[in-house]
């Protein structure tokens, strides 16, 4: 069965050859054709063939469902106060990733798969197709081995983040830890997941850690992305290129080195901005990547810790507002950029052959994500074909 | 009729002596009784009276509906080029509040009207149950009056903006356009508004205009807000304050004297983030103001220039983010502190007497309005007692 979108004011394709010259490849007074779950039209409203349903766009915009390529969802637990008293100005005891694996492990299955879903639900109201999710809350062998069961159940991107930091019961011995994620945490885990992911951070995992991660996963058939240079300059960002990594993730702190092995390597830089927008740090600098040539995704970084925003919208209009963006890079970067962190050719634009993901905007074009900030514009989302929203 | 809203984890009041004692009031496992358009009682969710109607928050949180009392609505055209030229360096010829002038003035009344409930439906699925609008993009004695007309169609909260900048046809003789503002055009829109706002600014009017334009309001039975302080220092805030206008808003730009000035009047100041947000301007000081005692609200600005949104739950998060107000803060300022900036005492509030205008919130807390930004949390909306969302 298949159904045509007309009347589209403002059409993503992210294909050039669709449409203008530009990457985001725009076509004006555009109509899109889906059949099953595929794109395998697009064009001049005028010209398009005819179907079996018809969908009105009214003017407005339709663009590539948002690929979220980076969040943390397999998690129990609430950190309200944490937040509260860090943007308060009150000092907070606890708090920290250790609050949310003591939360993890103590919760049920039901519970995490109901958060998971709920969470999941929220992000495709906003127009995400396309999520990646980790674990990284367990860091035992079953917990991990479960958060990663739970996840793939909605979704193909699955991530092993065993590597998020050192379990507390291994803090004397964090070498012991590292031999367990990479042996049987990793001969556990393997099996449900597609990535291996390392927090490459002082107090979190050393560049030699980090390398001892990524080769065992990928040994093991997964392929490696990388918790690069957030809090600090680091080693991160050059052993993700040097190991091929899909994705060098956050990218605040950047030498020249790291910019240039990033624009002569095949490791895209996934930005997230919610992580700097809920913690008052210092952002990263979007426009230095682009300017030397980097491939940049923008991504949520969704936890209940440093970043619980579902909304790739906010993201867009932050990087935009902050980080030296314009509105047409942004928005590429929320949903080509983020196919291409997941090395995926198939999401992330709008042309013959795609997955008929598609995100209707209340608004006459994708510009709107920037200018119109916090404002829910989501007026359709189909996912695989299927109207959901 | 009455209506019972039970198991609300999260109650906010903004009246201490119904909550805990802070300024949010806040209960814990709370219950609010509506009857009719009014809230007739509030308190713990065990000993809430039976009803004819039960509504079951789930553990969600409920508050006042926002109070939006700083936008400008009446207007036509988009700005969608000049902002995507700001943000992405690009130089951009024309542009400014001129050219909104120039949409607005060649509309039709039906168009202006349908832009203007477009944008109040908007704002209601995010929760703002009352909004103040503005004229100021007619400019001539039938534009101004015309713009009146149809806000106050929508609210009561009316406020005539012909001084909002000089009118393109008095560009060479300003005092000319003051005579006129305060002459020929007020007898046309005074009727029609509760309030009069100048936009006291170089390149706008100066203190002497400002003044004029305010005292002649004022002599016409309507009461003073003003524009002041946004681009830089400047006599409107003191102004504002020795005039007893209800707000002074922007304040981005104060001096001490200013803040003074504010602590000891009934002048609140009124921020504005969205407008700094989309202009990458340098943030208003909520901390300084807040420690010298001044009341402070927060509003959208929503204008299709320099702040195109429409959600105050986007405000509250930019304010906790980089104004230094905490998530209390920032949310009886965003409810409460509206309701004063508009000298209400019937809104901004919820216990008996208050208009049941309320939100259900889909999180446990109100901190959630800055924990999670960018989400859309409004799972339901109250107005005057019926539930709209
Ligand atoms: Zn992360
Ligand atoms: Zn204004």
């Amino acid at each position: 069965m298949s159904t045509v979108i007309t009347n589209i004011a403002t059409l993503v394709t992210n294909d050039p050859s669709l449409g203008d010259d530009s990457p985001l490849g725009l076509v004006r007074d555009a109509a899109v054709v889906i059949d099953g779950d595929r794109v395998v039209w697009t064009g001049a409203s005028s010209r398009a063939p005819a179907t079996d349903n018809r969908v009105d766009a009214e003017g407005r915009t339709v663009l590539p469902g948002f690929v979220d390529s980076h969040s943390h969802l397999v998690f129990a637990g609430d950190r309200t106060e944490e937040f509260n008293a860090r943007m308060s100005g009150r000092p907070y005891g606890a708090g920290g990733i250790r609050t949310t694996v003591a939360a993890t492990r103590a919760a049920g299955d039901g519970d995490l798969e109901a958060n998971l879903t709920r969470l999941l639900a929220e992000a495709l109201r906003q127009g995400t197709t396309t999520f990646e999710t980790k674990s990284g809350y367990g860091l035992t062998v079953e917990d991990e081995a479960r958060a990663l069961r739970i996840a793939a159940r909605h979704t193909d991107e699955v991530t092993y983040l065993g590597a998020h930091i050192v379990a507390p019961e291994y803090a004397g011995d964090p070498a012991a830890y590292v031999d367990l994620v990479t042996g049987e945490m990793l001969d556990a885990c393997a099996p449900h997941a597609r990535w291996i992911d390392v927090f490459c951070e002082k107090g979190a995992f050393d560049g030699d850690q980090a390398r001892a991660v990524l080769t065992a996963g990928r040994a093991k058939g997964l392929h490696p992305r990388v918790h690069a240079n957030q809090l600090s300059h680091g080693p991160g960002v050059q052993l993700a290129v040097e190991l091929d990594a899909a994705s060098a993730d956050h990218c605040t702190h950047l030498t020249d080195a790291d910019v240039d092995a990033l624009a002569n390597g095949d490791t895209v830089a996934t930005l997230l901005p919610g992580a700097e927008f809920s913690t008052r740090a210092e952002w990263p600098d979007a426009r230095r990547l682009l300017d030397a040539g980097v491939t940049v995704a923008l991504s949520t970084d969704c936890n209940p810790g440093s970043s619980f925003t579902s909304s790739m919208p906010f993201c867009v209009a932050l990087a935009v507002r902050d980080m030296g963006m314009t509105p047409d890079e942004a928005v590429w970067s929320a949903t080509a950029g983020g196919a291409a962190a997941l090395r995926r050719t198939d999401i992330g634009r709008l042309g013959p052959g795609a997955r008929a993901d598609l995100l209707l905007l209340d608004a006459p074009s994708h510009v709107h994500l920037a200018y119109r900030p916090g404002v829910p514009l989501a007026a359709g989302v189909w996912r695989r074909g299927v109207r959901v929203v």
